[in-house]
C-alpha cells in the first residue's frame, strides 16, 4: 500500500512541482499554513525521517537549500523554517514554510485557501526564480 | 559579538552535551518543549540555516541522525520530531524533540521545568545509549 506520496513520486497524483532531480521532489503543500509552504521528499519511500539512510540524510539538506532559496527570492519572509513531523503520512518529507514570526510554524493554525490555479502559477514562480 | 551559542561552543558557557564532532555539537534545550529536547548545532558560525555551506547541511543530518537514535533509545516516543526556526539566537541549530502528537513540537506550550542535575543525568543517559 503505496502512501499519497510515493503515488505522487511515480506521477498517478498531480503535484505543483517545484524542484526535483534523481533522489528528491519539492512540491506546493496544498494545506498550507503559509503561502508557499513546500514538501521536500526523498523518492525513496521510508517512514521516519531518522531511519532514512545516511547519503540520502546527507543529500536532503543541500537539496532543499536550493528550494529554500528559490522560495525566500519570491515570498518575501524573514528565512525559511523547516520541520520535519511526519505523523500523518508515512513518508519521511520535511516542510519548508517562509517564517517572519514562530507563529509561522504553527500547524494547528488555519490553513490558507488558494485555487489550483494559484497553487500552478506560484509553484511556477518559485521553479523560476 | 558571539552568540550563546558560540559561547557554548567554545566551553564558555557549559551545557549538557549529548554529542560532539569537529564540525557539530548536540546538547539539552534548557527550556525544553517536552523532555529531551535536543539543539544541534554547527560549530561554524552562520544565522541562517540556509546559509551554511552546503557540506556543513550535508553533514548535520547524519550527525543528528546518530543523536536521534540515542535519544529513542532513552526516550519513549513514536519518533524524533525535527524544527529548525532560528527567530531568537543567530546561530543556526536545529531542534530534535521526541514526538507522539504534533503538539508536543507546539513552542507555546508551557516548558518542562528540571533540575540542574536532573539535565545531566538525562544527557549522561543519552550518551551512553
Amino acid at each position: 500500500m503505496s502512501s499519497i506520496f510515493a503515488r505522487i513520486i511515480r506521477g498517478e497524483i498531480p503535484c505543483h512541482k517545484v524542484g526535483e532531480d534523481d533522489r528528491y521532489l519539492a512540491f506546493l503543500d496544498i494545506n498550507p499554513v503559509r503561502m508557499g509552504h513546500t514538501l521536500v521528499i526523498p523518492k525513496v519511500e521510508v517512514d521516519k525521517f531518522f531511519d532514512l539512510p545516511a547519503d540520502v540524510l546527507a543529500g536532503i539538506m543541500p537539496f532543499a537549500q536550493g528550494v529554500a532559496r528559490r522560495m525566500a527570492a519570491v515570498l518575501p519572509c524573514d528565512r525559511i523554517g523547516l520541520s520535519v513531523i511526519g505523523l500523518e503520512v508515512p513518508h519521511a518529507h520535511v516542510h519548508l514554510i517562509p517564517i517572519d514570526s514562530i507563529y509561522d510554524m504553527d500547524f494547528s493554525r488555519p490553513k490558507v485557501k488558494m485555487s489550483n490555479e494559484a497553487f500552478a502559477a506560484l509553484a511556477e514562480r518559485i521553479r523560476q526564480a
